[in-house]
């Protein structure tokens, strides 16, 4: 089927939206209660799903929760299962460190521990951006032989470190033992290819504990997602497209970037966003989007806040209207429900607009209603197959 | 599973009826508005549906539009990405043209060349049949070493060339430019396997370029789906059906013939057709009945002519039901709505009546109750083996 569709795909001037309501799908908040979702008051959104294909998307399979680059590939139309993304490759990526095959790289958080070692604070009393970059800079001075070792700050006191030399191999297990109390793990080498890069691991976290020694509370790193660069076909590979991503966080840059998109830096929030999207309408012909705190209000549990995020985007859908796309979704890449506080399994809700769509008449943009949609429970990568085809970018198939 | 189903299938009395609406699915004429199925009268499709299983499907896939070859093999329960056909095969097939493994065939279009040999009409002026027969024979005086040519006529400017000899290859370019204004291509082989049959093509355009020399508008020659016999297993071998075509249109027969089934020659119209389907009723199990006009006025765009061919369908209805078939399904092979001027990906309505079936309220015939019927969305292919099913001719799996 991929390799039918990479054959029929031609580019256009058409131009699709892709709206990323992170963690968008929520739960009741009592039983008999409505969702975050269904509580919000979206005029904006029930009037565009009133003029749209509803259903409900599943980004990795049924009873899969997705992890935020999987639900993401999904969107993109990748088949999220057959390109594993380790979290170092997309913190890497993110802040558009010029990763290389080869090149293994890790998601390091900055840790206060204790004068036995043991964890004190996972995170290093949330630490400033500038703080962080700080202490990469003095990072910098951990030398080992025949790697290449580059640190760089994301945000607050999360960073990144990338090892680039021959023989790498990014099977080594994470050192965060996610618990207090506890020394950071040893960096295990999960295959003995890795044997080389787990000793280059733990040489740098022992550098590193040096230099950091006085450097209370960011005297420890922990360090996880040990990954390489996977090879994913890009957007442009597959599907002729130029796709370009308008997220403000570095995570969502990364997966995007993954697949071949630009990802645009600086933008500080949807006013940014908004802005940028009319800058750049004229230069691509896929924009993607998207918007964090959905999923940041679900985390904390906080269904109210989540409410309200849900209706800040709303109230942002009309800039995305006025450019007159030809075809836009509007979903989230995951659930993340309040009452939960974490990701789940739950189908996601998504409208599909377009000239060419045969309205469902589903005029309320909620998960129930968009259950009872054209579409019903399809698989997440579906939807931009939909979007190409709707937008005269799939051509037909056979005689 | 196809191999499950194999061997699961049996043969008893119970007939099938499969009728189908060239390119039914449409599309709503404007925003708010209905499409050419929910806007046509068809009283006897509405009283069926409401004792029927209804339901949208997807011949090839989600996001692909479907030639015409592939949505019948679906309906027929093929995977059309597991069987492509080539545009030459279906003509030689449709015209009851006895092809053999080994040969390659040829969709070839009469066109005008202009003196400086560009082409000023693609269709030759759209000649009568009787004159393409005419050309066709003369066209017999082409002779190449160690092929066997033929030539047949099948409507208007419409026939099909057939190469027969050792070691041809189909891999061979269209030389139709789809255009206006510009010298035919070349027949490029597009694998070096393919050279010779390439040399032969060039050899046949050129001989038959000096016999049409005075026979404007018809002096020249496009050739375009260059195909071989493709292996696909029979109905009656997967399904152990006896099926039988009514269809009007060549093409038609030709897919039908490709799947064993016995094709019903000089079928002029619906009438034909109910005449046939009651004289043959006693001899098969899986009738087809096929209707092009709904596709054909689709691609004119002309939105009111295809509902009025809907609603011929309909009128024609109680012909199929006076059989007292013991299934009966009422479909498309894919979407052509008149708004879009072409076939689109858009799933396409079916009802599925049978004295087993739990009829699901769905008590109008159109895209958008039927997406509300029992079935939701489902691959094209699943349709037979329910018609299978519910006819007791596919035995239960396992003690």
């Amino acid at each position: 089927m991929e390799k039918a569709i990479r054959e029929l795909c031609a580019a256009n001037e058409k131009k699709i939206v892709l709206l990323v309501l992170d963690g968008l799908g929520g739960l009741p908040r009592e039983p008999g209660g409505k969702t975050e979702l269904e509580t919000a008051r979206t005029p904006n959104l029930d009037a565009l799903a009133a003029a749209s294909e509803c259903g409900l998307h599943l980004p990795v399979g049924c009873g899969i929760t997705p992890g935020s680059a999987p639900g993401h590939l999904a969107l993109f139309g990748y088949n999220p299962l057959e390109y594993p993304i380790g979290r170092g490759v997309v913190a890497a990526m993110g802040i558009g460190f010029p990763m290389k095959p080869g090149d293994v790289a890790a998601r390091l958080n900055f840790a206060t521990l204790d004068a036995a070692g043991a964890i004190s604070d996972r995170r290093a009393g949330r630490i400033p951006t500038e703080k962080c970059a700080e202490l990469c800079e003095l990072l910098k001075g951990v030398s080992i032989k025949g790697v290449e070792v580059s640190v760089r700050p994301v945000k607050d006191y999360r960073a990144v470190v990338v090892f680039r030399g021959k023989g790498l191999c990014d099977a080594v297990a994470d050192t965060d033992p996610q618990a207090l109390g506890v020394k950071p793990l040893d960096p295990v080498a999960m295959d003995p290819k890795a044997e080389r890069t787990a000793q280059v691991a733990k040489d740098f976290i022992a550098a590193a504990r040096k230099i950091l020694a006085s450097q209370v509370p960011a005297n420890g790193v922990l360090l996880r997602g040990f990954a390489e660069l996977p090879h994913i076909p890009s957007m442009k590979e597959l599907y002729k497209l130029n796709p370009v991503a308008l997220a403000v966080y570095p995570d969502y840059k990364g997966v995007a970037r993954l697949v071949g998109m630009e990802a645009i830096e600086d933008l500080a929030d949807l006013e940014a966003q908004g802005k940028s999207l009319a800058s750049l309408w004229e230069r691509h012909d896929f924009f993607f989007i998207h918007h964090k705190y959905t999923d940041s209000r679900g985390e904390d549990g906080d269904f109210d806040a989540k409410v309200k995020e849900i209706e800040k985007v709303d109230a942002f859908l009309p800039r995305v209207l006025a450019m007159k796309p030809d075809l836009l979704i509007v979903t989230g890449d995951h659930s993340t429900p309040a009452v939960v506080k974490a990701h789940t399994a739950h189908p996601v809700p998504f409208l599909l607009n377009a000239r060419e769509v045969r309205p469902d008449g589903i005029s309320s943009f909620g998960e129930r209603e968009c259950g009872k949609g054209a579409w019903g429970v399809i698989p997440g990568p579906m939807l931009i197959r939909l979007a190409l085809a709707y937008t005269g970018k799939l051509k037909k198939y056979g005689a």
